[in-house]
């Protein structure tokens, strides 16, 4: 089984770390000579939309993404030599956040009032519509927090639109969360479908920090996550791993966004299930059966960000190390750990160990997380 | 942290899947253009003992090995422009049968009777004095129950010298046991030990067939197992993973031999602990904390030997698939599986999903161990 990825980041990196024991060869398209799934590889140094591309992965089996701003025309045409998985659809939804929302209101999920914006006029009349305060994002092309803007009063408008007015835009009603969570399922060829536990999860910035699985203050919410996500990904008729990232509200569940890809919140599934969420997708886009995705345990993930920490912090217990092999550079993401325990008691029991390696501000970031999950 | 290793088997691929995680990159000697950890990493095709190793290897910062009859003389050239680990004596040790039973034997460790042979006349000499029936074997170069031949008369003696008399040999005394062990410990630059639970072995025709921890069995050798483990690790001033594997008589255990590397007998604390041998091998030698040891649930290692099954076993919860990526060939090792599972009773209820995917003689193999073991 030879698997092309476009894109070598770290999530295919993780791709290929979970599909080397599953017998699989993988070829990466990166156009950085130092991605970092390279040495796990056959790594071709190319321009996503170039059309080199086809002549590479044709003599695939499988061709797949790690990320969702690939070139859809591109895919068209893979699909047309090998098989893309998940398809081209999915990944057209979530490339286009106008489309995304669209496709989950016509599903009847719960989403935030959304509208158009193509001009200066449609922005004020987009705001009047979903009511301040307002996020309003470019459509495309927007990761980690790039690409968005808090409007708060009108006064705001200018300035968004000098910022962000060269792009085809959507204004979205911030939402009043109480907390975030995300949902990870998997589907694969004959229509089997497995869900990942509920994750709390944490962004600062746009950037997600912290993931944990499980919280008791996501208990109120599986049963609808999981409806949400099963409703999606069949609706899709989806084959891989897909993520729908929640907030929660006192009203309940709101969808923010989905991803069509392995997803960072489910990255502790490599210690904290039986099968990861990447070998998994492996699994799913090969056509082979399905693994076990209950959780055991509980699972901290933390992402570092800009560096990774000192190797000391490998001397506690249960922790797990997950170094992308990245140049550190400050808001990338380098790496993450996964820190697993037996019960929600043992984590807050042993903070402090795990504090002694964090910035200030992420261990704040972590107590408000550990006092939402509690 | 880049790491060489000699060799790019399959027990190399396991560290290199263990070490990238880490951070570490990995470069890899080994004259097989088709070496299945070639893919992760940088690989050489060079013999073992080409002077170009030394070339390629000084730019790591550690050099160790995935096999034991490794050139130790190059060890020692590479040893003068950067850090072996394990050490070259512990290699030599393991290397010739009676080094490494006077080893023992010194450290006085429980040992079957053996005597040096090198002629015909001292065969008659040594067999008399290990009495009968003895195994003969070569001292150098034997695997897998390769260059060895069993005397169970005085006239099956002239065919084991025709056989192996071009050898140095070593005659063993046959030792009659109730069943099989193993354990495998790591020790860090500053002589911490850390000691993975003791695993019950199975052999057939030479060759490890399954592995089972725990084992019921085994718990009244657990101490007398750590203790010689130990003993040795520290005798042997040891930094990495090494194995030893034992017979268990009625009389308790007799050391049977010795592995300075990653072993198979341990590939279930991939899964079955939270630090694999293959994790901690390259954090001891790396000099980085060393990892939890402790085994959770029940771990069955299940060796695949000559090919594959299909790929409907992972259907089997609990699975765990390990390709090593080799073309299949009757008596080779091409993978293996490792069965994790909440206990004992539950392996031996759910036998029968197992057996589906196994030859016959290989389900009568697993019952005799359920047996021993239970």
């Amino acid at each position: 089984m030879r698997i092309g990825i476009l894109g070598a980041g770290q999530l295919a990196k993780m791709m290929a770390l979970a599909g080397q024991p599953l017998g699989c060869q993988f070829v990466f398209i990166d156009p950085a000579p130092d991605a970092c799934a390279a040495s796990l590889g056959e790594h071709h140094v190319l321009d996503w939309s170039d059309q080199a591309v086809l002549a590479v992965l044709k003599h695939c089996d499988r061709v797949t993404f790690d990320f969702e701003n690939v070139d859809s025309s591109m895919l068209k045409q893979l699909a047309q030599v090998t098989m893309v998985r998940p398809s081209i659809l999915a990944l057209e939804a979530s490339q286009d956040r106008l489309k995304e929302k669209s496709l989950l209101h016509q599903l009847g999920l719960p989403v935030a009032p959304y509208a158009e914006v193509s001009s200066r006029p449609e922005l004020l009349a987009a705001v009047e519509k979903v009511g301040l305060p307002a996020v309003i994002k470019t459509r495309r092309f927007g990761y980690d927090g790039k690409g968005q803007s808090l409007v708060r009063t009108q006064e705001d408008l200018e300035a968004t639109w000098q910022a962000l007015g060269g792009h085809a835009l959507i204004a979205e009603s911030l939402v009043d969360f109480t907390h975030e969570c995300a949902i990870s399922a998997v589907r694969d060829e004959r229509g089997q479908i497995r869900i990942y536990p509920l994750t709390h999860t944490l962004h600062k910035h746009g950037i997600l920090r912290f993931a944990l699985s499980p919280s008791s203050a996501n208990a109120p919410f599986v049963d609808e996550a999981k409806a949400i996500v099963t409703q999606l990904i069949e609706s899709l008729d989806y084959i891989g791993c897909l993520t729908v990232e929640f907030f929660v509200t006192h009203a309940g569940l709101v969808v923010n966004e989905i991803a069509p890809r392995v997803h960072n919140s489910a990255h502790w599934t490599i210690e904290g299930s039986a099968c990861s969420q990447f070998e998994n997708h492996i699994r799913a886009i090969a056509d082979w059966p399905l693994g076990d995705t209950e959780g055991h345990g509980v699972s901290l993930m933390i992402n570092f960000i800009g560096r990774m920490p000192s190797k000391d912090m490998l001397q506690i217990s249960g922790l797990h190390w997950h170094d992308y092999g990245k140049v550190p550079r400050a808001g990338r993401k380098v790496g993450h750990a996964t820190w697993q325990l037996g019960s929600f008691d043992e984590l807050t029991e042993k903070l402090d160990d795990l504090s002694d390696f964090l910035a200030d501000d992420e261990v704040q970031w972590l107590m408000d997380l550990i006092k939402q999950a509690g």
